[in-house]
């Protein structure tokens, strides 16, 4: 079943802009072909079961250290629900329902 | 100085669908008239100051309780980069930017 | 009622290693008189209400700013249970007494 | 080498208390034999390398569903430095270190 993903991915002691080693990042999750979708502070995106969403989470966390980092500091949270098949778009939209009755 | 803000909250023992309580919080969000966007895995916003960004967090954690939550687990995190003024489209864009260099 | 807060504060640019840095927070504990905790990964305090937990992780996260950082990414995770009254040592007992019967 | 580990996991719609259910998270960790420490708000472990981590990680997570969770919330956090070798509590010392001199 599809578990939803957060990945926060901070290399430490690179510089105060990140954006030119996160971009490998997000590369990987290009190259792994999943839905994705990069926000202001994180890079949600959607994987087949729990095993891939970390495969993918290493491939992205290795990048950084390929393009030279020295220290990684990454953050991948994991929304698992299994009573039912959820996508991402879903999340939103039940969120975007409810705020309508409050 | 703007700070940038991911805010994600869960209410404990309230049920396996959390979208009805959530939309309390992202209520207070409009309610404070800032910049927001919900993503799958949370929601991110900015806000004039940490001071503010906590103000705002607090209200919205509290929104929760105020619907009956008994328990309520608030991550917020902050992006407070105080070298150049940035706001959340700022950070998506240097992204996208850098992964055409990738 | 007293709050738990989980505190984990990166400063962003200032080099591999943080501790330097990251003394400056604990400090901030300190002079605030709360009990806390320092784990490899994160601090641990308690607060009387999360406004105190807010304004104790501020002074934490400008404390890095006023040692000379220009970038800081400062998560704050609250757990606020309001059905009964609990501390730290509360929750480690709690799971170590679970622990014996698994 | 060496990598750090923070584990927080959350089960949701089980009731407001977790220690229950979080046990057998902690118990797949001794069964991994890896050294760890329990805190008021995470665990922190130590894994010989990422993929480790999150091999250990997925253990935990799937032990709340085999004890029925329905919905499981987990985080993990992994420090990955690679200029030096470093353990647990060599993070907790360097900060203590780090403090007599502020």
């Amino acid at each position: 079943m599809t578990v939803i993903v957060e990945l926060s991915i901070v290399p430490i002691g690179e510089g105060v802009s990140l954006s030119g080693l996160l971009a490998h990042a997000v590369k990987e999750l290009q190259r792994h072909g999943v839905g994705y979708e990069v926000t202001p502070m994180c890079t949600v995106f959607e994987a087949e079961s729990l095993k891939e969403a970390f495969k993918i989470a290493e491939a992205a966390h290795e990048s950084l250290f390929k393009a030279g980092a020295k220290r990684v500091l990454t953050t991948v949270k994991v929304d698992d629900r299994r009573d039912v098949e959820r996508h991402m778009e879903d999340k939103v939209r039940s969120l975007r329902e409810a705020l309508k009755k409050v």
